[in-house]
């Protein structure tokens, strides 16, 4: 098969299309024929060297998945060959093939067209175990999403409004808090231009976000304890600004406060099938009734990776990045 | 009555046994002649003028007293006059007579005698909302306990083992951590002589602690995060090391782990009342069963507290101070 293959770690240009050897499903997992990748934070990452895939991954890119089920492995139920379905990947997604344990597939939502399912597996789980699993975002309190028009943050943005939260943003420009308002933000916040943890103060009379979900790691972290609520949690899913930071442990005690950090491609194999089994039984109903949609920026063809990858660089994107074999 | 009052904040002198008017229960109250109360940490800092009182609670110190009921203000069932109990204060432990909201009540549980259920309330109710309500300290897992011959450490102690868990602990001498041994602990670490991070990896082969019950805030915040063990819980609830502290976000990003601080005192009575029932459901009976015990340091009378701050001071003390009327 042709995966992209990452001979020197380096620029977006250092993602080359070159044949290599088929996959193999092992115990407990099916084997994939990819009908669409999507592009990850974590996929620029693993290209320029600084993330390297765990022991056992794919050493290929590409964090999930939608196709068809070609080969089942020993010991595998619940999927069959020809069944259409997107997964979560510990790597491997931008290939022709990719073998996956059984945990991490889900079906293909009704009324989602198979390549457009390859946008939801990262986004769904990465969301629903942060922010309700972890956070426990409940009806009635405030999120705050950073990056409200990333593939991330338009799903965080959906699934908080389904469950009858409020929900804030921030965004680099208007035309993304623009769209950030159509799937249904209530608070628009211009990063570029406001201080977040003010206008967040005036939009909640004073009280601040229930729960934040955070990308910018340390940069972000002290004005994100200033904006957190009391019993506030603050969910960090990524470090685009910084590793460490100063922590206001006063502030956050007088708050009663919490700073969780994880990330989903570290978890064991049993963590990643319960987060799934969740997002299939709350997030795919309401997918399939049309309450949440996946948002699809641009389809790439594969060999166009690199221009993907520069997409996200410039963060020139609204929702997912999907690449085809 | 006689309460203990600050006219002005300072050192241990600077608490002064004085005639004050009696305080008058309100609705939900009763009003308890106080047997005993116990000094806490924080009254040290209300005495020098760091720690004010939240509004409507007395102005003066006290977290926790046992005592008989000797009148109920309006809308109080489930206490009648006469009742021996211990509860959990917002202030006005060290004095005569002290107002409680009938949510942060206990009954003094089996066993245990008046004055000694006054070492109970705070200790508990920290222990219990910090370690098992918001960590969920699991059997087989491991608890940190810094600070384990303080009155919370001694009770962290006691109940971690009563649930299956292992408890290592740090602690300033030999004599101290031979105390922390007979009441169960398993790993003993002199903070003085030994890396409680290392200390702690070798003990758990490398795994370190799934919990850790932390009293020194910024200057433990980095050590703490290193001594964490994958899906690790850093509960603080003191900052003797000071408040601001650099947190390593890409540690707890790769451990999938959490930071919490929490206080009792500046929490709405309901929950501090739910906290109060849930600990007279799980801690109680290990009391009345004898597997858990207040370990009491040493009693002074009230006229002595200046005597008592300076024991909590030179942290010459195993377990709590009680203070007598």
């Amino acid at each position: 098969m042709y995966a992209i293959t990452i001979p020197e770690p380096g620029g977006p240009e250092a993602l080359v299309w070159a044949e290599v050897p088929d996959p193999v499903p092992g115990e407990g997992e099916v084997l994939v024929e990819v009908a669409a990748s999507a592009v990850n934070r974590a996929d620029l990452l693993q290209r320029q060297g600084f993330y390297n895939p765990p022991p056992g991954a794919s050493p290929y890119p590409g964090l999930e998945c939608s196709g068809r089920v070609v080969a089942l492995g020993p010991g595998v139920s619940g999927f069959s060959v020809g069944d259409e379905v997107c997964a979560l990947l510990s790597g491997g997604g931008y290939a022709e093939k990719v073998a996956v344990p059984v945990g991490q597939l889900l079906p293909v939502p009704e009324g989602v067209d198979l390549v457009t399912a390859a946008a939801l597996p990262e986004v769904t789980c990465t969301v629903w175990s942060n922010v309700f699993m972890i956070a426990h975002l409940r009806p009635g309190e405030t999120l705050l999403v950073h990056g409200g028009a990333s593939g991330i943050g338009t799903m965080a943005i959906q699934l908080a409004k389904a469950v009858g939260a409020r929900v804030a943003v921030t965004a680099g420009s208007k035309e993304k808090l623009q769209h950030c308002a159509e799937l249904g933000a209530d608070i628009l916040i211009d990063y570029r231009e406001q201080d977040f943890v003010a206008e967040l103060r005036e939009a909640t009379d004073g009280a601040g976000a229930d729960v934040i979900l955070d990308i910018m790691g340390a940069k972000y972290l002290d004005r994100n304890v200033k904006a957190l609520a009391v019993n506030g949690r603050l969910a960090v899913i990524g470090l685009q600004g910084g590793v460490k930071g100063e922590l206001n442990l006063g502030a956050l005690l007088n708050k009663r406060a919490a700073v969780t950090a994880t990330s989903l491609r570290g978890r064991p194999l049993t963590e990643k099938a319960s987060i799934v089994a969740a997002v299939r039984e709350h997030v795919w109903p309401l997918i399939a009734g049309g309450h949440v949609k996946p948002v699809v920026d641009r389809t790439l063809p594969m060999s166009e990776a690199p221009a993907a990858h520069r997409v996200l660089e410039e963060s020139g994107n609204v929702g997912k990045v999907l690449l085809t074999p």
